[in-house]
């Protein structure tokens, strides 16, 4: 019965998610909920396809449709009709209460249409906390006035006490790869002129994400990089964590987290064991994955010291995701944990113990919640 | 008894082999079959080697030896003696008959010494459709009267009637890395004279290799590319699957499929995902994987959507190949397949539905056939 | 019954650890333990990390107490005040006996603190033999008098005799990428001036890394690269051994090991099937992921043909970890061919036969131990 333990124990433990976007507030149609179940084609799935046939579909299906009071593996129409008898809040109510998640990392970068961080705390009856996006941050310095360098330290100073960290989307931005020095001020000055000339939207100038960056290491509090899998306006080559290495040999102490890193997993976890300040988790791609979750969770249990790995769901969009995300870890940690322990690997007692640390403890340690 | 009925209908699925080549049509020795089961080596085995101490080579002696009347597992002398009883076009009927196979879409790039496709359909009693090679396209142009791009462009025109699609292996000339636009008429016109001069021969020139593919989104044919694995001439590392990413967001409409993949897989189920209009298969590489297939078909129903993963065995010499890539893929699929509706996280008819889906359905809808 | 005789004789099979290092001869503190327990950190771990916190970590408290007398999975406290009642010496006779090696194939390029061959040979009651480490040859041609490139030869020549091989650590001295040509001897006595005038110490420069890999191929005796996994110094998206190709492609006979390999072990597979002179071992990588092991073992049995792959443990410092390799290697191996056994991809005589190759019989032929 020394399995079992373990299985109850994953099935009721306490979850930080540490990255994680809102959830939609207003209903919207079938095309809006199965393009929301794709997350690298920023065009309209074609008429032939559906975002029902793919792992995550098949994941809803399975795991949401029950909360819904749908039997397991409903079928698509079901699936969708019986969704459309609810309300997209009363949806966000059942499926974030269901995460068993008691706080929620929220990146507010991008937010439209979504809750913000008091909605995602009021719909969830947890506490909720906001992670700053650096790129967003430098957009609003870009229109201030006055002098860039210092708009962008403001905001920052003025945004920083509230949150618990920041954010940075480099990889869509240009990748990792190249130089990711600080930039001197007059480097920063005149790049920000030229950008603020050609009207300061949608920060692509490595110079100026450079400087974000360093602004971020300075503050000291966990800095989180998207990494790996996201939509294809990623060169998902660029967007390797090696690239990273350099400017990981000049983080000093401040916390980064290496967010998906789908399929660069394996990379993330020796960059976490490499460096005393490097964390990883599996974010959105546990979702994607669905059936195939455990795999990949397996392989983030590889070369990564167990006391820096996080747990979040990078939900966005449908509240599914950010309950399935949970469901999917449960389901994924145990079965992994479940056979290290069958082949007298590891105790039982470590595998209780590692859950514990991936769920929560590492991630308030981390930042202090 | 769930479990079965998904085992009895992927032994009896009905395939289209969407990327193969012919057979051997005469006998030849023992070498010759050694080195056909060794993929990457582009030369003679080294004497202390055998091409049956490979993945490959076991699963040749336990999947193909019943059908020469041999035990699972025959010892490798006895399996190339059984062999030689037969004669070449012999066993060809025997295991291309055995595949079960409908349709063989038939690369003719590169059909030394083996089978047309018409002595394919011939040989194994189904229907035979032909793909076409651009690179050789290419060459039989550089040999033609007149204007290179004219004459690139009657030959496709007379060719992609009674094809199904074309084929690009652009992974052995260079490589997908570096720009991939559209060259303008003038920059073609010159490369072409430069290639001309030069002999015309094993195209490698930039300029013209891109020139070809465009030509190949016009015609709108689903375009296939070798990626990943395959012999020493190509860089490995310069046939990731993502250094098209930029040509992929130029490709407009026309169906791109993605060949072998390997060790890219996961790279190239992720841009399934990001383009309505790829398309993936893990081709000659399970084959090569033997015992190891199961684990790298599992990656291939990761990102990727389900409607946009196709079959093939890329068989090409021993026939043994077009036999044992549909039984691999038969055992494999069946077997990961088979653990997803274990664990409760797929339905048995879905999971059926997604066998018929890659067996066939996406490429008939795909090819037309 | 007929598994457990696979089972039985993995347990039993005499191994050549084809890549070593000395283990520790002096008593340490914890803290030189633990950090010995990370391979990829070159600082001192954080306070709020502990090296007994990894899949390592859990191996050596699953595989390594019971050899002490305490009971598997020991707490990390327990094991660590249990290893502290025996001498460095007497733990390294009882782990460096109980791996079941025959012949240890020593690195001597780094042996601070560490056994040197004799030694090893003597606390193991086995076989030693040295492997000659490049780089720290250049360095002591560098303080020699004289021609750097005769210096070179006559240290080489002189120290060859009683050497197995050489080894490589390009892998932390730039990495693979770029050209890896021969230099001229022009070249070559330009870079050792400069060299030299700077202290001749830490060998970077590229003309003499790349003059000792060719003198090492003209020595003909088999050639060791680090690749991939290592410590932070080495910039791993450098050290994928794809970049090796066009050296590969110009090595002649002499034979080439892979050692380590973790992530990129499938296209080291690849690369011992395309080149008849390409070998290569899981090394390190097996003990740093513990539990994780079988998938990474079974991921070097796919491309590499069988006769291309050996077994080493690179252990260093900690004698667990010369013990650890062994077992963790004999678990891995046991499970993954019992499973190809169990479907019937295999025979269990033929996974003994591999056994057999991958435990001994490859190294044998290869370095004539």
């Amino acid at each position: 019965m020394s399995v079992s333990e373990l299985a109850r124990h994953v099935a009721d433990v306490a979850l930080i998610d540490q990255h994680v976007h809102g959830c939609w507030l207003a209903a919207g149609d079938r095309a809006r909920f199965e393009n929301g179940l794709n997350e690298a084609n920023t065009e309209p799935l074609a008429d032939f396809d559906s975002g029902f046939d793919s792992q995550l579909g098949f994941a809803v299906r399975a795991h949401c449709a029950p909360l819904l009071g749908l039997p397991k593996h409903a079928g698509a129409d079901e699936y969708w009709d019986r969704r459309c008898q609810f309300s997209e809040l009363g949806l966000a109510r059942v499926f974030l209460r269901a995460a068993g998640v008691t706080d929620w990392l929220v990146d507010t970068g991008y937010a439209e249409g979504v809750a913000d961080v008091a909605q995602l705390a009021d719909l969830s009856g947890a506490r909720a906390h906001e992670v700053v996006r650096l790129e967003q941050l430098a957009e609003q310095a870009a229109q201030a006035p006055g002098d860039y360098a210092s708009a962008f330290e403001e905001i920052l100073r003025w945004r920083a006490p509230s949150a618990v960290g920041t954010k940075s989307i480099l990889a869509y931005r240009g990748g990792f790869e190249g130089d990711l020095s600080e930039p001197s001020a007059a480097e920063v000055s005149e790049a920000a002129a030229r950008w603020r000339a050609g009207g300061g939207t949608r920060l692509r100038d490595r110079v100026l994400l450079r400087f974000g960056l360093h602004q971020a290491l300075r503050l000291g509090k966990p800095l989180q990089f998207h990494v790996g899998f996201g939509d294809r306006d990623c060169d998902l080559h660029r967007a390797n964590p090696l690239y990273l290495l350099d400017f990981l040999r000049q983080s000093g102490d401040t916390p980064i987290v290496l967010l998906h890193c789908y399929p660069y997993e394996r990379e993330a976890g020796y960059l976490a064991q490499a460096f005393n300040n490097v964390y990883l988790d599996g974010g959105l791609s546990i979702n994607y994955l669905g059936a195939r979750a455990p795999a990949f969770i397996a392989r983030l249990l590889e070369l990564a010291p167990f006391r820096k790995i996080v747990y979040s769901s990078d939900g966005f969009g449908p509240a599914e995701l950010h309950f399935l995300g949970a469901a999917l870890w449960r389901k994924g940690i145990g079965q992994v944990l479940g056979e290290f322990v069958a082949d007298d690997d590891w105790s039982e007692h470590d595998a209780i113990r590692v859950v514990d640390l991936i769920a929560h403890a590492n991630a308030a340690r981390l930042y202090g919640v």
